[in-house]
């Protein structure tokens, strides 16, 4: 029998049974104590070390069941072969570089960053805890294909009151992000499919959809929006629109021309439109523009929204309205996928949904960022340098018209080397028919976002590309 | 100045602060108070209601900051035009009925369903509130594409430790299930590829990589696993490949075929075998087999694995291995993807990986696995129309051939009828190759998983597949 010189120390944090437990399972795995070796059995041990017996009794049940032990009956405890189980060792103090890190700039006029300042973190982690604590088998069991019932339709009710979108729970499927909703639809509606795309537009949908094979046909827009004639001549299958506020552009389409492309895709069997509603939930004029989905008599809207800007890009969670028609189609090419969120991160959203925490959010962050819109729209008008503003009452972000000679590029790489990111709309313009974009001073226009900054930082943001302007030295 | 007539009850759990705020935003909303009327002032409201003054300034703090009122200064509180916010009403009572649910059967077999009944609910709880109560906006913001850094350094060190991968983290990609991260594979290796893949194999696989565009190509395989003469045949640019406990064959690959297939994949640039070591983790018998990854030198093994097995299904984390020449073709085709593993998720499972917690869960369902495993072994081997076992000593499933006239399919078509779900062989077979099948005994052969059944539930399968083939009535 081996000696088992255990050095228990009651000030310690770790619990007594665990201090014998780590003792034994090391020994076993360094050699210490071979395999087939009789252990000492509880009497003796607990005797020995002067502690409880139940200490020790708790000590070998945790090495019996994880498989380090054995209990022989009318014999004693033997040392098993470990050979097959699993160690693995800490982390060492010594940690690889990190790579692939984002650049960080003193200010980032990003479009994609959202003000967490309010976020109702107690009531988040309220309804995480609530969830945690009903955690039981059945939460850890794969729950539904589409998404937990719960949340399809308290996602339904939100956007019917909300968005005007009119479905029913079972239409929804909830996902990891609009791409990942995105690559799921490809493999609905089948390969090989033509999509005319707003120009500028969200680079990801249109990678996305690029990845996937689709063709890609960037279709320029005015001021109502992406043009119908325009769309007709690419005879595209699909079309990609954002109607109640085109990201980066601002637009918002009106009625008759919703209209007009709805008759479009009601025209010929197999054509959709993909609305992507991502940012609608934050205008700051007037009542919110209602959904194109809601309008849609043929069945030919698919519905795509996210929780990313109205609650946080890290919980990944967008949803996707398919119209009934769709539905075969996707059980049948899609539905053997489980959900790609979590069923605890559901259950979490839906009570907050439900517990009207996500209402109260939306309306807290409209009105900070419509105050921050207000600030930062009264700070550039004061601006000799900027000739227009455009894409404002709404969104996160604000497109900048320079007086400049120089390109909103060459700013964009100025600011750069003084510490802020500012982007250039052209960063959205899709490649294939770059020359009308300057036409319409694309090239001279700056997107710059404000959902994440403070005032000062927008002052500090604005004197730092005034400065460029004015030609001053770093 | 409307009467506000606000029913105060200090026993409610509601506090009254809350009620304040309830009843104010309540009547707004329905316009009993109209947009721009003037509403008391805390002083005077707080005396009417026989509260303390803070308690109405924390109602109008928080009616303020969602938009219902505003205050004008030396003038006092007015109602807003609330047009513009968001109200979503509460859940109705009556609910639509639930669609899509799995059918519900008294013994299930499934090969796919884990024990719960020892998972460390408590330090998984522990870890997540953790996380949670170090929730910040750092943690909301979105984190890096390919995941947290924390957790792909503590998955590369479990798979170097446990499974002989070696690579390092920034190799690894996170994602939400093995079937997202073969769409993004398919992206980085570019389309209209052909995959060899082992026949029958994981049903998943197959129709993800074929809903992907690739053409694919089912090889059987001999007790050593695929052959690598028919994979050459198919002249294929990958194989997929299960080489460690081949799902549902259970077949493990030995050396020589490993070092075979390796060459093969050397023989061309632009070959990659796909190595799903999905539940590996469990062998009942000797060492766990090193991956196949550990064994090649040319880095043409893309490694995939999951903790839908080892944790749960639920949770949703798959891992993802990348030769280094795939790096950057990752990058350009797959970099703007964000994680669709939620950041407080991949912490936490971070914490669980790094405290102890996987390691101890492992060795201990290793156990629980392996006594269902012989005890369900043993029983089956009494049963007159058992004629063979195979695929035992890993993972949570046998397979048994019967010896009887009717098929499996039958005996699971039977067995459906009197409550209980098994699977015929055949469920497993990729649909190119049928005629093969039957030389093998496959149309015989029942696959029984056993993770999360109870001995009592076990036997009870046992005794009704016995009476169906014995031809008692249901």
């Amino acid at each position: 029998m081996p000696e088992l010189t255990i050095h228990l120390d009651s000030h310690l944090k770790q619990p007594l049974y665990e201090q014998i437990y780590d003792y034994i399972r090391i020994s076993i795995a360094d050699g210490k104590i071979s395999c087939g070796e009789k252990l000492p059995s509880t009497r003796f041990l607990s005797a020995h070390l002067g502690v409880a017996r139940s200490t020790v009794e708790t000590a070998y049940a945790q090495l019996l069941s994880e498989g380090y032990m054995e209990a022989k009956p009318c014999r004693g405890y033997y040392a098993c072969d470990i050979s097959g189980l699993y160690t693995v060792s800490s982390p060492a103090l010594a940690e690889e570089p990190q790579t692939g890190k984002r650049e960080a700039y003193r200010i980032d006029f990003s479009p994609d960053e959202n003000d967490f300042s309010c976020f109702p973190f107690a009531a988040w982690r309220r309804v995480s805890k609530d969830t945690l604590a009903g955690s039981d088998a059945t939460l850890l069991a794969a729950g539904e294909a589409a998404g937990e019932w719960a949340l399809r339709e308290a996602v339904c009710r939100y956007l019917y009151q909300a968005r005007g979108v009119i479905c029913r729970a079972h239409q929804l499927v909830i996902g990891a992000g609009n791409e990942y909703l995105l690559m799921l639809l490809t493999q609905i509606l089948g390969p090989g499919k033509t999509v005319a795309i707003e120009n500028p537009t969200y680079p990801n949908a249109y990678r996305t959809l690029e990845n996937m094979g689709y063709r890609m046909r960037p279709v320029s827009g005015d001021k109502y929006g992406i043009r119908v004639e325009q769309v007709e001549a690419q005879q595209p299958d699909i079309v990609y629109v954002m109607p109640s506020h085109q990201f980066p552009m601002g637009t918002v389409m009106p009625l008759e021309r919703r209209l007009k492309l709805l008759g479009w895709a009601a025209q010929k069997r197999g054509r959709y439109i993909i609305e992507d509603d991502h940012d609608s939930e934050f205008r700051y004029k007037g009542k919110p523009v209602p959904s194109l989905q809601g309008s849609d008599g043929s069945g030919t809207v698919i519905y795509l929204g996210t929780f990313s800007r109205s609650i946080s890009p890290a919980i990944r969670v967008s949803y996707m309205v398919l119209p009934l028609k769709l539905l075969a189609p996707y059980r049948i090419k899609c539905g053997f996928y489980a959900s790609t969120v979590p069923r605890e991160q559901q259950t979490a959203l839906a009570a907050f949904l439900n517990g009207g925490y996500f209402e109260r959010y939306l309306n807290k962050m409209r009105r900070i960022y419509k105050g921050k819109h207000d600030c930062f729209h009264a700070l550039l008008k004061q601006e000799a340098w900027v000739k227009q503003i455009y894409g404002d009452y709404a969104g996160i972000h604000l497109l900048v018209e320079v007086n400049a000679k120089q390109s909103a590029a060459w700013i964009v790489d100025e600011a750069k080397h003084r510490g802020v990111r500012a982007y250039a709309l052209t960063e959205y313009l899709m490649q294939k028919e770059p020359r009308q974009a300057y036409a319409n001073g694309f090239d001279k226009t700056l997107l710059l976002g404000y959902g994440a900054r403070t005032v000062e930082e927008l002052k500090e943001g604005i004197a730092c590309i005034r400065g460029i302007l004015a030609g001053q030295p770093k």
